[in-house]
């Protein structure tokens, strides 16, 4: 495909003129450096107004060789959870005048090499990269050759870069386990989808089973290999769970919104919840939206990775140490249906 | 605060070192132009590889006064309505070798001005900006001076750029209106807060009120100036609403997250939904998270909205016209709250 450019560009040279003024005195005035009267500046920065001059930070930042971006790569832009990391982030970089730029990876290994390469072709500031995708070879030496500040987030389980900031997802799963045996459920069961794309799903897994069999419990569990991680295949995958195995009296679901699904499902087929089966999610993303039923789930305190990890970008950027790896606490959050 | 910078790039010139050949041969196999011998190039992309050499298309943009980033300036990035959008963007551009720079106005007018002059100076390929927040006349102006296609979205009654994208909300408003009185509900109620900044969410409030004016009825509201749009001031504000007003037996929220805060707070007071009080949302966010009771909602289709875009902006790029304004038309979706 071929771009066309629409060159209407205003040059610094066209302020000058308008202004009649010499182009070094408008650079003068733009970078605010040089003794200039206070008539001829007003006279440039309304010729700037009128023009629309916009300056070109691009090439700022090339001659300079720094940028004022930082780059950020998440596997799904349309996930709340990342959403709410994203949004800590920006609350800690708007200030110290440093944008983003966001790349979805859709959990695909390749797919996160190639945003990754364009990523670094921008000569970011600061790298910012969620775990919890399969890293290829030729990604982590992508990462290794970086001229950046790089800050790995939500994966505490897997450290790369200059400082790890997330959860244990294998310590989530053990968590989980251990409350639903206190609350006294024995026949527990696991539904799940898409564990071989998404990493930490699979240590949560792991760290659920692991626990269970530790205590004398085999784990029940529906785990498909292709539905969406959303609330409809919660439904469905619950259905097959109920169908396969009626004897369990739990099911710990990959996220929330699964475990949506499956409550609705459960709702709908007459199940009293906890007291028949009883029913757990992960995130912590159901607090806001379920209504009489209040989901129990482990909280991930999303929007305080993001700003820690943009905190560690600002002080490296400064020329600071990176502080040690830090895995920050879930809290369990008891609601009505466990 | 001072950015440090950490130089250990590798160059045109470190490449053509190690594969024992001319620069000028290191950019035509990285081009793929000219004829390279297959053994060359494979010493060429075997260099590139242990040196983990990126191109600097940051130069190539400047040279060429193209750039491969489409900026996108929306409230905020952790509303997951915004989230789906931009979820939709990324679909149609990925393939064409773009990217999306993300940028957050929050709702403020000088947020977002300022955000967009720093977009503009990275000379972007195109720009899609939400309506929704006010626009100041500088940034007005700054969009009239823009060098790339802009496409405006979210807002179908406030057109500006290229093209505009988006629902109307006004008519939106009386959509609610109309279905509430046809299902036979009186004494009906609006909530919502800081419509001084959501400029759409006004228009829904106005288009709301004035069907129902014109119906014979006077609408009770609480419109709080500044609690945030979320779960928890729905609760708030409808407790506020039944003590000013306990005759109320509908209420319209400002969108569904308030909502579901209302429903649990008339839940936890004993109200029966909709006998004794209908509850309707906007946005259609809902769908996935409630469990037995489904809210009424209006549901606005973001990642389309997301794609259509896009392709505009694709469509701008390869020299073809805008397409004329497009309003997309919103579905009522039927829960049990009404």
């Amino acid at each position: 495909m071929r771009w066309t450019s629409r060159d209407r560009s205003v040059t610094l040279a066209d302020v000058a003129d308008r202004a009649g003024v010499s182009s070094m005195t408008v650079s003068k005035v733009l970078r605010d450096t040089g003794s200039i009267s206070p008539q001829t500046r007003e006279r440039v920065l309304a010729a700037v107004g009128e023009l629309g001059y916009v300056k070109n930070t691009l090439a700022g930042q090339l001659s300079s060789r720094k940028s004022t971006t930082i780059g950020v790569v998440i596997p799904s832009v349309s996930d709340v959870i990342f959403a709410q990391m994203l949004s800590g982030i920006n609350t800690v970089i708007r200030p110290q005048g440093l944008s983003m730029l966001i790349a979805e990876s859709l959990f695909s290994p390749s797919l996160e090499r190639d945003t990754l390469s364009s990523l670094l072709s921008m000569q970011p500031a600061g790298l910012i990269i969620s775990g919890g995708t399969e890293k290829l070879d030729d990604t982590l030496s992508l990462l290794e050759m970086r001229r950046c500040p790089l800050v790995s987030v939500w994966d505490a389980d897997a450290s790369f870069g200059d400082r790890t900031i997330g959860v244990s997802h294998y310590a989530a799963g053990k968590m989980m386990a251990e409350h639903l045996l206190q609350r006294g459920y024995r026949q527990p069961a696991y539904i799940g989808s898409q564990l071989h794309l998404d990493v930490c799903a699979r240590h949560r897994f792991d760290g659920f089973r692991r626990h269970l069999e530790q205590h004398g419990h085999s784990l029940k569990s529906v785990i498909s290999e292709d539905l969406p991680r959303q609330s409809s295949s919660g439904n469905t995958l619950t259905e097959q769970l109920i169908q396969q195995h009626p004897e369990v009296t739990s099911i710990f679901y990959l996220n929330d919104a699964m475990a949506i699904g499956g409550l609705r499902w459960l709702s709908d087929k007459g199940y009293q919840c906890p007291s028949q089966i009883a029913v757990a999610g992960f995130n912590g993303t159901s607090l806001e939206q379920t209504i009489q039923t209040r989901l129990t789930t482990l909280d991930v305190p999303r929007s305080e990775i993001g700003r820690e990890a943009a905190q560690s970008i600002v002080d490296l950027l400064q020329g600071l140490d990176a502080a040690p790896d830090l895995t920050i606490d879930l809290t369990l959050v008891q609601g009505t249906t466990t």
